[in-house]
């Protein structure tokens, strides 16, 4: 069975192959009303688009969006969604013609080409079809729409580590994430990474990342336990994106190695009234799957990319041992495009519970 | 918004607080059938029993199972699904009469006595009702049937860590998990965690675990992309598993540490003609979200259980600074009566998979 | 696949065979802190419950419910639901044992036995199973809570035709309906039907029935196009209960007979500022599936039971020619006891419907 | 909440308005394999297709359908489905650029002009906007795919009712549907039809029509009870399209004005072995929701369109008294172009129900 469609309430359907005609996505149950137009969308896009630096794959889509429903001129004059589907499509012009006989006859180990023959009998193998990354760009247009649904809630994601080399919290600055091309927040890790990165990409190497992702503004109280608790719901959100092997909410693994007394996040009446004021955050935003009203961290393991230059033993359709390498585009560290994804996809988790909460308890 | 049911075409929901009259789950989509009666079912909730030795909560609780509905005399005699909902449950018998003043009024930081407040204006306090782990005691006994769903998977967890002691793989052996209170495959290991909980324990305080869990006999082709990816699937589960903070699929964060060289898992022909050879399985058994046909694997972090002696700072409900340790009853490590629910949740997650892609594939 | 789930967010799953144990209902999402006891829900059993005059078959069963969880002591003292997945069981008590032998072996016609062979290769044969009746109570009890979440709705279903014998809107009167057996509105119509239903008992035939339902208070936009449209869903709940073959929303199947004038609902203003007069109801309450502010009514065709002393053609599982006639008890009109249900499953469609309009409109 | 996908397994999502850039629909749970093409789909769209006789409204759209993603040139060099999600779309091209003031003030009755504004605060008022029956487009062109998944069953569906105006089943021969712009069997009735519904149009009135559907071909064992059935999928299916108000399964309402004898379907052995053979179908071929192997028969009443060129008291959107009658284009007799719709709708359901048979009974 095939399940293109993500969420309960707010909720995406992508559809389209890496060299098909196009992508899109609709998404449904977006609330009516809310200021919607094409600029609102495509800063994301341009965000995750490859090609934009030496670090990325040099595939050059300008991913330029397309609203075909769903909004209409509210009472202002403003474009306003309507309470309808909205539909989102972007065209694929970088479909160059390349020579696919090889990776239409051989499997390439680590990606889809395999699995999507056992289990379909044939496959879309042009550039990945179905299972290529640019199926995200349209997770991407739908968390953009996901963000305007929960205007108060600040969603952030960044790399914090590239080929096992980890940012140092002390140099941790937020400005600095859009300062350099791996959304790194400690500028002297962005600096090694340069050089790290670069020499991946020369010899055809490949690493993984981890990217961590910070929600702050999520009032306590958000969360549907006890299967589609806030917590499950990010790892599924996660979990799905290409690449993604690991992932945590709050201090993950680690929780594991703490004891009791460690792991507390004690809680003291709060100033302002709002709620109470934690004095740590272990629990990453969330107690018994619900919002606990500090900000909902999760972190995101990426696998280096299987594409690589070095050639794999693998088999062809018909079971003749053979070898593969990629050749052509190359994203030497695949987790850097990841970081907008993995926003989109908490924005749409959290846009999703936040509609879950106010059917249930108004 | 409520969700109590988990799984698509093999769907359960679960229903019950720890302190009311019962609790039980009804399951839905089950092929019908299939030979089922309550010691099927039985011993799996045996082993997650609590209350069977000194490393486990004290609560004593039999957990004997009824099946209310779904299963009638077959063909043959026997006692077999008939394609409706299975219902099964459990009578509370150990609700002890405690006070539980203190619960009521004051928040215990780590639990979802807040939240569960913050989100639904008021709780059922007694014993954590329905945040309460005994909840999944009805996870395992969906999770016995889930297994009799997919005879040919033969699924196997066991603890690989506690309180950040690790076993060494050079002494796994899986005779030994059912030989130790921690399901440890690693003798030694489990000799020295012996000390290390009971330490725990005597102190009043807790330790976290990981589970790692593998599921052998799953053919290629099973995973639902993009959304409802088998991977992806299996961090929901876990992720929503009481206590787990972290999910990581084959090898995990670690993944993300390796170059795409070291984490390829090359194939060779199959000797029989059943699907390719792997030589690695960094992958844990998925690749696009659909199984390889290697075994799959996943890890799973619990956090150390927030009931502990040491008092914790803390609010009552009206907002006032308290203090709250646990009394009674106590878990020293929660991750070790997590291992049968890790189980039973890749047993669902693979039943689920197996009837979804029979649905689309034939 | 078995859906044995009803609605989208106030969700109901019923289990349970005619003969087993006991039969039940899981209700999830209903919104917490409405009050709620057995008291509230029992009324509603009892009036479906059958064996109450001799118009209705003969089984007496108590049919007491037990709510098993999802309620607490709210701040008020008043049980109170939770926010939790509520349980109602009823054990079944009027097993009587009889000889299941020739219905273990024949098939009744009208009845789903060979269809039940048919899809899972063999059945609970005892009183129907599954598919008996009986398991309609649960969706008494389900819509016993729904009218809860949805106080200033007011629904009332009555009998409107007995054997093609029609009431006359003349005679009309509201207060009659709880004065015969029949749920019929026409004091003059009820008399007769006194003669007719009890012909049909004695000859040992049976009697078709036309249910209309009436909604009051349902405020204009609820309903969920395009898929989830108010009159569609109701259709989906109406269509679904035991011996329906037909619905109707407002004029129904006469609308087709009308020309577009005489069709119109025309609008005017309101006198009271709360939306439009409108001067007709054709619509039944419902235009581009939403909920106008006026009534929402539709109309319930049941069939005559299958269940006749006249003996009928039909086959055993072996494929033999044979008869089949029924003994024993015997209804003969279920419509009669489908009022309850039809009120039930309307009172669940609209309760779903408010929470889908507040999750997307606020 | 809005909810704009139809079907459990077999599964679309339509999304697009009147008079935007264009619609469409993502079909989602398609099995792979399937030989599909554009030119499988353009027939069925252009049966529904306004414009072409004087009878249906005088919008002219090509009805283009463009196939973006989900199929890929199979093993045999064929476009085959991929089991991806399959995206379809139409531009819209006859969006005339009308004076769309009238109706962006004043409210059509018997459309969904104020439901739209009651549930979402605005409305796109264009033509209808999303409530349009260009919609119902999409659900032809999923329809032309869910007949690809079920190509045993034959589905025909008819018009058997204008204006009060039945067929004679003496006169019936399927081969007379296509022969006149009616879809109806009965050569004489279409002759008096012509003049029925042309003098409708020219005085500016509108007729209501009556469709019957008939799927033969479907297995015994479709069909999800207990709130899955094939009969209630089928009245959700048929409900929800537009102007429709009354769905019947069988006989339908007739049904409850036989007796329990005269309503009875017997059977006996069958010829051949491959189930029984019935001697009537007043049930439609279902029984407890399950197919019976007998032909699937539906009727379907739709309700004359609201537009008509007599006045209507209706209120602008600020609650001022006014009139509207519908000027320009027009369809005396929707129900016409709903037979398509209702075959599509028919197919949907069946395709769908056949795969969740598939899944859970194998």
């Amino acid at each position: 069975m095939s399940f293109n469609t993500f969420g309960h309430l707010f909720r995406f359907t992508t559809w389209g192959e890496s060299h098909g005609p196009a992508i899109g996505v609709v998404i449904d149950g977006c609330p009516p009303g809310i200021a919607l137009a094409q600029d609102g969308i495509q800063p994301f896009l341009d965000a995750r688009r490859p090609g934009q630096n030496k670090f990325t794959t040099q595939r050059q889509e300008p991913d330029q969006v397309k609203i075909l429903s769903g909004v209409f001129e509210g009472p202002d004059g403003q474009q306003r969604t309507t309470g309808t589907p909205i539909s989102l499509m972007i065209e694929n012009v970088d479909q160059r013609s390349k020579d696919y006989s090889e990776v239409a006859k051989a499997y390439r180990p680590g990606h889809a080409d395999y699995t999507y023959d056992a289990k379909y009998g044939f496959r879309d193998y042009r550039g990945g079809g179905r299972s290529s990354a640019r199926e995200t760009a349209m997770r991407v247009a739908a968390g953009a729409v996901a963000r305007l649904v929960i205007p108060d809630v600040t969603i952030t994601a960044y790399t914090c580590e590239i080929g096992g080399d980890r940012i140092d919290p002390v140099n941790f600055d937020a400005a600095e994430i859009r300062n350099n091309p791996f959304w790194c927040p400690d500028a002297k890790a962005a600096e090694r990474w340069e050089k790290l990165v670069d020499d991946a990409r020369k010899s055809g190497s490949s690493l993984g990342a981890v990217v961590e992702c910070v929600a702050t503004g999520v009032p306590a109280g958000w969360g549907a336990p006890i299967y589609a608790k806030l917590d499950a719901e990010l790892a599924l959100a996660m979990m799905g994106i290409n690449a993604v092997k690991g992932v945590e909410i709050g201090d993950g693994f680690d929780a594991a190695r703490l004891t009791g007394e460690q792991n507390a996040d004690p809680m003291r009446p709060g100033d302002d009234g709002t709620g109470p004021d934690f004095t740590a955050n272990h629990a990453g935003g969330v107690a018994g799957g619900i919002s606990t009203g500090q900000p909902v961290t999760c972190k995101v393991a990426f696998k280096p990319t299987s594409s690589i230059l070095t050639p794999v033993e693998t088999i062809t359709r018909d079971g003749t041992a053979t070898e593969i390498r990629t050749k052509g585009r190359h994203d030497p560290c695949v987790g850097i495009r990841g970081v907008p994804v993995v926003e989109a996809m908490m924005a749409t988790v959290l846009a999703d519970q936040m509609l879950l909460h106010r059917a249930q308890c108004g």
